[in-house]
């Protein structure tokens, strides 16, 4: 097999040919792409939050489907898969633990024939109470490495980005 | 099952209960939540991405592999999926699939005798090559929705998230 015979050495050290040390990485286009830099935050972020819930078993999105159905009792379970991004097939299994867990409950809906409406239970108010404060945390903890301000301004920016 | 009888009606329609048409949804605490921007910025991404790069079955991470090899023959895999955030077994597969299209050759590392050093082919070079335009459409169309500015601004913002 051919291989390319182009090692960048623009810095005058050989890459990754057998030395002691780390050479530099260079990252080239790559930290020049807003997909990169979008998918390493929700990384950090995810790990996070995985931590920080890791006892509740709660999952992003479930926590999503959660607060939304809280606010808007009766929502359309397709309005809610809209909402929140999330595809349909996804959508039923979440709904499956959260019905286990007796959080979430499923009726039909009466404006469509083949989706849910969907309420939270008095356990789901209750299981939702206990998760807010390690939301708090988790989202505190992130947020504090950036000002409000900042903060703002991100969230604005990635509004732009979702919302076209 | 007790069901939460708290509809909210502030805006004094009801919500999902059989209306003609659907009542504008209360995100409540959702809105103000990073995860969820960030989250749902991604899901548009991935989304536009997988589109635009549908005909070369490549996907972000296989991109990002081979853009850092580019830039660093060589490279220790272990050196490309802590740059990538790639944990180990999704890099292995990967770069399975990068050596079946032949695009990326893994030679033991001279460093590490539990790693590979990994070079891009002739043939990786020029699969890359066809796919940078694709890359720099999509880029292009995302950050169509923000000034130079503010694209910038965004990138800064995430940076900071992803390295505390």
């Amino acid at each position: 097999m051919a291989l390319v015979q182009k090692p960048t050495e623009a810095d005058g050290k050989p890459k990754g040919r057998g030395g002691a040390y780390d050479p530099p990485l260079d990252f080239g286009r790559i930290d020049d792409l807003l997909g990169y830099h979008l998918r390493r935050a929700q990384v950090v972020m995810f790990q996070d939050f995985a931590e920080t819930m890791a006892e509740t078993g709660v999952s992003p999105g479930q926590i999503g489907v959660l607060l939304l159905v809280a606010a808007n009792p009766g929502v359309n379970q397709t309005t809610v898969g809209n909402a929140l991004g999330i595809d349909r097939s996804t959508l039923v299994s979440m709904l499956d633990r959260l019905e286990e867990r007796k959080a979430i409950a499923r009726t039909p809906s009466p404006r469509d024939r083949r989706s849910h409406a969907l309420l939270l239970t008095a356990k789901g108010r209750e299981f939702l109470d206990g998760l807010l404060p390690l939301l708090d945390q988790h989202e505190r903890r992130i947020a504090a490495r950036l000002d409000a301000h900042e903060r703002a301004t991100l969230i604005d920016l990635l509004r732009r980005i979702s919302t076209p």
